[in-house]
């Protein structure tokens, strides 16, 4: 097998080949078709991230075909076009994962090779409409979408909702499940043509998020906002606090700019406001959201795709954040 | 009718007499027998509180005999003994009160009084067993409890709740509501001999926060806390993310120390912890919390008694935080 291996932080991805190890009991191996990179994959390289056990092969998402099985396993797995719930050990509290609970890629092997070998409880059957690619770009932006939107912000249909950072995976596909829902939704981008993307997409509208008064503009247009799901944070966390309706909910996936100066909980309290985290999303939600993507005819929208040479490239692309959905990586 | 009256911030309440005015269409003559201090009585003093109009009678609480009514109200309500729910126009959503929403006690005229006017909407029959004092000394305090831990909080028993505090009337309240709902709590108090009358009403322990480590010392006594109720913020907020069970959640009434200056957003993300604002309850919460208040024989706790001559004296008393339980003041 080849993999794109991370052996020290600050050192770009290193094409590597090696033997195929054992499939452990209750594993399968699969040979990969496509990966999808998310920020994490970037965080990890940057030493950003909690816990980083070096050398690593990173990437969560992934795509192919079950090629052998381990001990224990159902054999009708074999040859099964497959895809990736990249969660492992979320355990019993669907409010929150176990602290066993892991991500693919780092600790264990992820998807930025040829081949990976997980547990049964990580595969779904790739929809037959799909190709490989969308079936690879969807899972860890997308659960983190669902579970943002419909389990901790407690989105409804017609209700009014801003996204951040539009092109993002986890944004993007955000604006997908809430359209096909119902809501009404703006949303930022730092650039203009992201902006007309999302509109063309179905957004109602949106702005661009550098300028001061941004949080003002916007509501002008939507009306204050019944929720809002942000991966940024940092300054401005306030005014989205501002703009949000009351009794209104902001939901955090992320901390991109980092952590606010300040938290004004006057406002909180007497607005009755929900700030609420929010991280990936369990096995569950994950069967859910992949009804909802069938159901309503969603497919991930994709950025550009990779050879596993260019890994390292591809995530210098998608930190260098120009891109409109996911960075793709093609792996056979 | 006498009536103790702020006329200017930083001065001291006047008790002053004067007419009776006509009772408006729907409402009714209340003959006030007892009244209860909040700490919004003291901000509403210090000009720290939105929107203050003088001259203002204050008070949010009062129980007393209805002495007269207004057209268009249902004669049984003559010669009732009654309590208050102290909010009006909450409105339809249960999840936040209208732009309309006003508490009792400024800008309408209050319970720091002998008589004062109402709406029906307000009154709650006296339950028997209860004296004037305990029924004025519950409302605000303790529908703010109420809706904090069950509406916001979602506490349910057997699980692990801190109160920041203790011998607020808020705090207090929330203490019996949760105990007897069958929840292990613990307490923080400036004050060991409030940890020691919290302790012996049921409370499982206690620590006092003023010290540095004051959250991972509660976290040794508790293990990590489901819920932290708390009306206090300021730099203690960090502290209480921290310790807070992954998936837990902060309810954050109020802030008398004032906002931090700081939000960890990786630690609320990560964690995917809830943080809630909550204000006030509503009428049906109110109604909820006096059912559950009977069932379990629950009084409040009275701290002291002051006559209405001496008003100021015992907002300076609440004001010096000394107190354990409901600062009260006797108008009849």
């Amino acid at each position: 097998m080849k993999a794109a291996v991370l052996h020290q932080i600050g050192q770009p991805l290193v094409l590597e080949t090696s033997h195929e190890s054992e499939i452990p009991h209750g594993e399968v191996q699969i040979r990969l078709k496509a990966a999808a990179l998310n920020r994490r994959d970037f965080w990890i390289t940057q030493g950003l991230y909690p816990k980083i056990k070096l050398p690593a092969i990173l990437g969560s998402d992934g795509a192919g075909v079950v090629t052998a099985l381990g001990a224990g396993v159902d054999p009708s797995w074999l040859n099964q076009e497959v895809m990736l719930y990249p969660g492992l050990h979320w355990g019993d509290d669907p409010r929150v994962q176990s602290p066993n609970f892991q991500v693919l890629g780092m600790p264990r092997p992820g998807t930025l090779a040829t081949h990976t070998c997980v547990p049964v409880s990580c595969l779904y059957p790739k929809p037959k409409a799909w190709t490989f690619q969308e079936a690879a770009a969807l899972p860890l932006a997308g659960v983190t979408a669902w579970r943002g939107l419909f389990t901790q912000g407690h989105l409804i249909p017609g209700q009014t909702l801003w996204i951040t950072g539009i092109g993002g995976g986890v944004a993007l596909l955000a604006m997908q499940w809430a359209l096909a829902a119902g809501a009404r939704v703006w949303v930022t981008s730092g650039s203009h043509s992201k902006l007309q993307q999302a509109i063309s997409m179905g957004a109602q509208g949106g702005v661009i998020y550098g300028q001061e008064a941004w949080a003002c503009d916007l509501s002008d247009q939507s009306g204050p906002p019944d929720l809002i799901l942000d991966g940024s944070g940092g300054k401005d966390h306030d005014p989205m606090l501002e703009a949000l309706k009351p009794g209104g909910r902001l939901v955090q996936y992320g901390a991109t700019t980092g952590s606010p100066r300040s938290l004004n909980l006057f406002k909180l309290f007497w607005k009755q406001i929900t700030l609420q985290g929010s991280t990936m999303g369990s096995r569950e939600e994950f069967e859910s959201m992949m009804q909802f993507a069938c159901l309503h005819q969603i497919r991930p929208v994709i950025d550009s795709t990779w050879s596993l040479e260019d890994c390292q490239a591809a995530i210098n692309h998608l930190a260098n954040g120009h891109q409109f959905g996911k960075v793709m990586v093609q792996c056979a």
